[in-house]
């Protein structure tokens, strides 16, 4: 990019809001993913209209924009891998209205998760969708990645709360989807179509999502298993009894010993597995499913059950599953969280499957699952820097990726395509399917400036 | 169409499968809206082989190809305004199977809903789509309107049970989508894309739906009010107070008393507005919730309330609503049911003003409605032979749509666009967003063979 580019793009927002400085250009390079490349430009926009010059003028020059929020994303679907400009949506940063009797929000992309959650709480509604990262991840890029969570398995992923959007194209044409009833069969649906589409077909800068009544009462139990199999037959077992929690989450020995080894919770370190169950409900409705739900377990070759008595003892327990990734972070200098999802029938095999792979390559993982929605998420960690132990990372998530697809799976759960699973897109999407995703691009995208490089 | 190519098209599922007898054609000349006209050639294929061939003939000589199942659509989806082929794929009526284990059940797209509900049912499994044409229409056609139904309310529309579809393109091609995962961010949504496109872009030959597990108890309330106002009021208030009813649906004097007259159920014909009311789950929970909800209706002027103390019971409140259609479309030769749908808390002030506006017409209308969600079935009813009377019936539906959009509604809940609501689609979609509809619609029918002169 020319110098005068630069500076016609940062006349739109203001020299304060927009920066090519090294340091920060380095800054914008990553995201949670392990590959980096640095951009030309970061812009900072505060308004559809700034974005939509911007389009304007990236769209005549054919440069590359890379939207991003806080890039906890894990696919690399932020990195600007052709450089160009990184448009940085967490300026855009407001819950612009919450309706409470239509049960809506309007929230700005760069809205941290964690903020909107806290802000209907207060009203006494939820909004269900809660990626780990909730703290630092913003909802626009929920959105562009369609991100889920543990909650999913009772409420839905992000294109379940999704209303209506707007959405800059790339020649900067203003697109409004949707709308703000629940129930609209107006036109295709634009709406889901972009939900999802990692930033490869329009920058998104104004989301409208539906509400849900805050539960009257939660529930958590802990469950540590002397085996796996029995963990996850567990699992099975709670699902088929015609209970759905909110969560069912599972770790394994290694992630269990990581987590102990760097914070120190009181985890038992000689059981294969811990499942973490929470139940949303009435109290009285709650007790029953709590009540089935340690029978279940009680048939199981469980060591310990602790069922949460307060809020503050769930948290507790809580706390042991939301370290699983930042204590995995540090075994080693790098990570991959992987993201394989089979039907959840399957969910044993592809456990087994996964340490398995992992083990005959050599490599240290850390398995954590969604599991009741069959969503499991090995985390290899390594060094970067050692090319051949990353060798065998990728070996390792191209076997892990096969197993899944063979098992009735898919590439991606929740974590998304990007860099990390594009090579594998024709082992789900067969020529046709890749044919009419090709054309979807090319017309919201015809010179393709939007995330270039990336699955499409 | 000349002979020559009915017959290559005949040949294609043979001569027991095809037909062009006149009265064969008249009797796929229309659906449950109110205009109609003749295909050429009507065909029944059985798999999806026989439609990919159907289609790559179609596509060589630009034949118009109307894809339909029942015909219960609302909107003049199926009507085959260009001639050409109706694919009629009542014939791919198959279960191709039911997972208990992971809750997924595979169909062709003949499939009644009825049939399905029911196959599942028996297993301790819910389908909870529930179009009020359950009976008749097909999954396809639901698929194909993203119909939603009175359960729409708790459990969420067609697309919310969609995890994937196989579908033949315009030019024969077979694209599959999705997959048996209720977690999938591979690509692009194209399942989500395809469902309610009305068969504009595809013709949908298998679909795999998610199932969830039958509620353990359900309860049935009917409430009589004076007051309409008072009856949208309970709903507010039901809503607000936290509680997600199955079904909150209402009816007004009007459609009470030709329900009464048609079928002599011993509704109040004095009353103003009646609700039905069925909330699903635990025995312990209902017992909380009905209570709630009878305390949140006797603080308005209801005259009579009654709470199912059986199935039976249940089922004799339920018919009531669902003869309200039935019996409308006896009281004059047509009927049009509109689909306007508001936020939830404009519910009030859109049936008053549906009520002015047919009145101010001198037009007869029933008012139905999915309450809890906004959405609301004025269904007018009219002789299609007087012209002046049927100018009135259409200038009615122009004001009920003004109105429902001036409210922040959309044009369509849940019957479609079709022909009824094709001339005011610019009302909801901006140029934009035509412009990309558009565009999808000639990525998938290059050449405009699928459903033409609907509404792209």
């Amino acid at each position: 990019m020319k110098d005068e580019l630069k500076r016609e793009l940062a006349s739109i927002v203001g020299s304060d809001r927009a920066t090519d400085k090294p340091e920060h250009l380095v800054a914008y390079s990553y995201d949670a993913y392990t590959e980096e490349h640095l951009p030309e430009l970061v812009l900072f926009p505060e308004s559809t209209e700034e974005v939509s010059k911007i389009m304007k003028v990236a769209f005549r020059e054919s440069v590359p924009v890379t939207p991003r929020g806080a890039g906890t994303n894990l696919a690399g679907e932020t990195i600007p891998v052709r450089g160009g400009v990184v448009l940085c949506l967490t300026r855009m940063d407001k819950i612009l209205s919450i309706d409470e009797q239509n049960l809506i929000a309007i929230v700005q992309p760069g809205v941290i998760n964690m903020d909107l959650q806290k802000a209907v709480e207060k009203l006494g509604l939820m909004y269900p969708p809660d990626p780990a990262s909730w703290a630092a991840a913003t909802i626009g890029g929920n959105v562009a990645t369609n991100a889920g969570g543990p909650r999913t398995l009772k409420y839905g992923v992000t294109k379940d709360y999704l209303l209506g959007l707007t959405a800059v194209l790339a020649n900067g044409d203003v697109l409004k989807t949707g709308g703000r009833t629940i129930k609209n069969v107006t036109g295709y649906n634009l709406t889901t179509l972009l939900c999802g589409s990692e930033g490869t077909l329009a920058v998104i800068t104004e989301i409208t999502v539906r509400l849900v009544a805050k539960p009257r009462a939660t529930r958590t139990i802990r469950a540590d298993f002397q085996s796996l199999d029995d963990c996850s037959d567990a699992v099975a077992e709670i699902m088929s009894a015609g209970i759905v929690p909110a969560a069912l989450e599972l770790m394994a020995r290694y992630t269990i010993n990581a987590v102990e080894k760097a914070f120190n919770l009181g985890l038992p370190t000689d059981v294969e597995g811990i499942l973490l169950i929470e139940v949303h409900g009435y109290p009285e409705t709650l007790e029953t499913e709590v009540s089935r739900i340690e029978d279940i377990l009680r048939g199981k070759d469980v060591t310990n059950m602790i069922t949460a008595q307060d809020d503050a003892e769930a948290e507790r327990l809580w706390l042991a599953r939301r370290s699983a990734g930042p204590a995995l972070m540090r075994v080693r200098p790098n990570h991959i969280v992987e993201d394989v999802t089979v039907p959840v029938s399957q969910l044993t095999t592809m456990i087994r499957k996964a340490l398995e792979i992992c083990h005959n390559h050599g490599l240290e993982v850390g398995v954590f699952a969604h599991a009741g929605d069959g969503n499991l998420h090995p985390c290899i960690v390594f060094d970067r820097r050692d090319e051949d132990e990353y060798k065998r990372v990728e070996a390792a998530c191209e076997e892990m990726v096969h197993v899944a697809m063979a098992l009735g799976g898919t590439l991606s759960g929740e974590h998304g395509i990007g860099l990390a699973k594009a090579p594998f897109l024709s082992l789900e999407m067969d020529e046709v399917a890749l044919r009419v995703t090709k054309g979807i691009k090319d017309l919201f995208d015809p010179t393709g400036i939007l995330n270039p490089g990336k699955f499409v």
